[in-house]
């Protein structure tokens, strides 16, 4: 991710925003057609990662951080990191600008919302 | 699935019920630890699939669904059905109860709850 954010730019998710979609009710309201179901799937295959998770919580506990500071805390290597973060953002759960050398991440407003929304949460 | 349950008894499920190790927060409340990103990414990803998510969502449509009604809706053959209600049941999000030659399905209360709670809902 690192080199494929152009600086002061934020990324930009790949994934549908579940707001389309899944407008007409959650798995729990009504039988999902074929296209609602391979959408909110797509955006809950990036969060079932033990390693997204703890990663999106690690971004989700502070206001922004930087790529430079996740590699302790989640004992992997930069590349590593940088494909995590890169399925994070593609799924539009955190969103990144680069500055000088390092991507810093902070979280999507309410794209968790949305997401236990679609699971039949208020 | 079809001859795994014996006769009249219920599925039980085999992945944690998340009250145990989420029980201190939510993704968005506190950095996870090891042991809970993995206890959560687990459910996740039995629920990270578009079929499954189409199946649970007929089956939270209905009191109780019979394996053999699945085949049409879900345009799936049975034993792929057997491989998909066998997932999500033992990740705790469907309850199965065998009556001759077939499984009847119901949702199992709460289960999403506790994912939606684990995402960081109330």
């Amino acid at each position: 991710m690192r080199g494929n954010v152009p600086e002061g730019r934020f990324t930009r998710p790949k994934l549908p925003l579940l707001d389309g979609a899944l407008s007409c009710g959650s798995v729990t309201e009504v039988v999902l057609s074929e296209s609602e179901a391979l959408e909110l799937s797509g955006v809950l295959a990036a969060i079932s990662d033990p390693v997204r998770l703890r990663l999106l919580s690690i971004v989700a506990a502070n206001a922004e951080v930087c790529s430079c500071d996740l590699e302790g805390p989640l004992a992997r290597s930069q590349p590593t990191i940088s494909h995590h973060t890169r399925v994070l953002s593609e799924a539009g759960l955190i969103i990144g600008e680069k500055r000088g050398r390092w991507v810093w991440w902070r979280i999507a407003p309410d794209r968790l919302g949305a997401v236990r929304r679609a699971l039949g949460g208020s």
